[in-house]
């Protein structure tokens, strides 16, 4: 199927099936659009030649939209949902990679329940560029202090809801500021995580990551894969709370996410980095990359 | 016209005018259910008895939204929303007080520019008895600090964005604990607002509003008409960073926000407030209430 701009899309939505990826899918009362009231997750697609994909990961990306549902109150039938990915995935047949969003909302305040969609498109343009030349990071204050979500529930702490409008405006002041990529820290300067992924960092043969919980960071699904992988190739790994100034210091920073990646941060706030890159190889190996 | 649920909602979809209210109107590759990127407002409509509906100091809201919009790089054709709020609200002939929101959002994606909605239902049913019995109220924190907004645009402090999840979970948590709305308050113990309105309080006949700016909270459109309005009719009016203990001396403490109106609150954080009906009753005529 060709989405409204020519480019190829295939639309999957919960309760129907798959359906032209222009249809549109959210009533004007459902508190997914009202109220970015709902969750998503962003997984990667691999299709081989003879035209069968795998999602990477699914199991994880489901787990934790289980947990994100949970957090919002809305019902997640975890069944329905695996159906529709795959049904969805299969309609999806270019060779390479591909981009997949799995985004659940609390449905319309009129009733029926909750709203969701399965949508897949071609990796973004420009993610082979900046796996090959690396990231031009910039940090921004997140305004919130490194421990403010414990016992906050109501914050929505490791909660991958839709809410995103703050993450889309750090990368838009990054971009700005002619930044790749964002880097938040906490109003008390502890490094937190990227506005759609995590942060890696290593020390000789340690991984390091942000701890989740009071931070309220996102448990990233590829970092959480690669720091089991890496403990099993004689990695250490770590959760440590890190100062800007900590991080500096570290022989290499990656930016961690789903679709794009493990990347390595070639420049941090003006700072140029030096490329390892049988470090940097072997850490997207790890992860699948 | 008739919503999914059978009650009465009438729905003008920007570049095509009023459709059924139960027509999906968002696409799926729309940042705004995505990422909860866009703005909204919420207005009160008003119906005499001739049918003839008036909203709520409409320029106020557009301008707010213009606001938004522009914070978020969003375009906003003030005139066509002008012309479609005006001929939505001609199809919502119920007299008395109804619901209008007006929200924006990036659009899709694969193009076609900006995608919005006005969206027009009854009063909530619990407004009537809220209003009459005054609201307990429970503070919850917000996570940040209350100048943690001063030079950082991408928090979006003052941008009445569709990421409204944290403040929906803070209602959700306020009901938990038998509470008709939240208070938020800033991580260094500072008066904010409301997950959907702004605070006022009155010391003698001085009235207090949080101040906009470094404090991220919204510029609020009752608080402000309230503050013209007591101003001319020999009010003081400031704004003032108060702590929680400075709000628990206050005389009167409100809720303000432009469906319900202000609301006097009966409790805080469990202590009983004395309601002084005078001074209510004046400050909600002012208001329009």
């Amino acid at each position: 199927m060709v989405g409204a701009d020519g480019g190829p899309a295939v639309l999957g939505v919960l309760g129907v099936g798959v359906v032209d990826p222009s249809t549109p899918v959210i009533r004007a009362d459902d508190p997914g659009v009202t109220r970015g009231d709902g969750c998503f997750e962003g997984c990667r697609l691999q299709v081989g030649p003879d035209g069968i994909g795998i999602i990477d990961k699914l199991d994880a990306h489901l787990a934790r939209m289980t947990r994100s549902a949970a957090s919002l109150e809305i019902p997640f039938d975890e069944p329905a949902w695996r159906a529709l990915v795959a049904e969805t995935a299969a309609e999806w047949t270019h060779p390479g990679e591909a981009a997949v969003k799995l985004l659940l909302t609390r449905g319309p305040a009129s009733g029926g329940g909750p709203a969701g969609f399965v949508w897949i498109t071609p990796l973004p343009a420009d993610y082979p560029r900046l796996r090959r030349d690396g990231l031009r990071v910039i940090t921004l204050d997140r305004g919130v202090g490194s421990a403010a979500f414990a016992g906050a529930g109501w914050l929505l702490g490791g909660v991958k809801t839709l809410s995103y409008a703050i993450n889309v405006a750090a990368q838009r002041e990054g971009a700005r500021r002619g930044a790749d990529d964002v880097l938040f820290v906490s109003a008390d300067g502890m490094v937190l995580e990227a506005p759609t992924g995590s942060v890696v960092w290593s020390f000789g043969r340690t991984l390091h990551t942000t701890p989740t919980g009071a931070s309220g960071i996102l448990a990233g699904t590829t970092q959480r894969l690669l720091f089991e992988r890496a403990a099993a190739a004689g990695w250490r790994t770590a959760d440590t709370r890190a100062t800007l100034d900590e991080l500096h210091s570290a022989d290499v920073v990656w930016l961690v996410s789903s679709v794009r990646g493990p990347v390595d941060v070639v420049e941090l706030d003006g700072k140029a980095r030096t490329r390892l890159p049988a470090v940097d190889a072997e850490i997207r190996r790890l992860c699948g990359f």
